[in-house]
């Protein structure tokens, strides 16, 4: 596939966001531009460059953030990465053999497409393609 | 401490390096720009926009990145992020009584200063910062 322009963010599983948003402000001198809930996460984003740092809660205790921390601990939940178009991407890998999570594009934060490519085939890690442009 | 100005890069601990830059190259279209070894570690770098990936292979079993894949298996090691001073940014995250792994900064690749910040203080990430310039 056409490489990736950018790490678009890097998606980090906390289990107290407020607690979180204090490190990274008040410990790492970096800011929280926005916070938004999408469905059963509550999401803060610090832009640090070209990047933003996504810290996520769960909002239940079944979620998929709260089911990684169950198990994982807290940390690194997963890489997003920038590409032109999700679609296109999406084939090439399919024909390579790579696992993926979404075999079509859904609509993630903003209305950009977005697909997860499985931690299997990505050397363990969550790895996000986020559309450059908003959906046509 | 003042801000980081940008991640610098995301350390992800692999089992096989060939097999790890064959999908970031093959699969999701980067390139690897180029490899070292640094003590018990060969590091590939891949570039993506104004971040670096590493991607860290162990050369020993009872290796930093050996351990933490028996432990966790592969994924993301680190972050580390571009700060002007290494040792004053120690200094004021001490003064917070943030847990550090370095008390006092120490020589990293390309002869930068480096430190690392415990993933207990940090929700979970090991986290790392380094300096902008080459020790003077």
């Amino acid at each position: 596939m056409t490489g990736p322009s950018k790490i678009k963010h890097i998606g980090m599983a906390v289990s107290d966001l407020e607690s979180a948003k204090r490190f990274y402000e008040e410990s790492l001198g970096l800011n929280v531009e926005r916070e938004e809930t999408l469905g059963e996460m509550k999401i803060a984003f610090v832009p640090v460059g070209e990047v933003n740092i996504e810290l996520i809660q769960s909002t239940t205790e079944d979620g998929v953030i709260a089911k990684f921390i169950a198990k994982r601990g807290e940390g690194v939940h997963h890489i997003a990465y920038e590409v032109e178009d999700v679609s296109s991407s999406l084939e090439e890998l399919k024909a390579r053999g790579v696992k993926l999570v979404d075999e079509t594009p859904r609509e993630g934060a903003g209305g950009t497409a977005v697909a997860f490519v499985h931690p299997k085939s990505a050397h363990g890690v969550l790895t996000e393609l986020v559309g450059r442009k908003r959906n046509a």
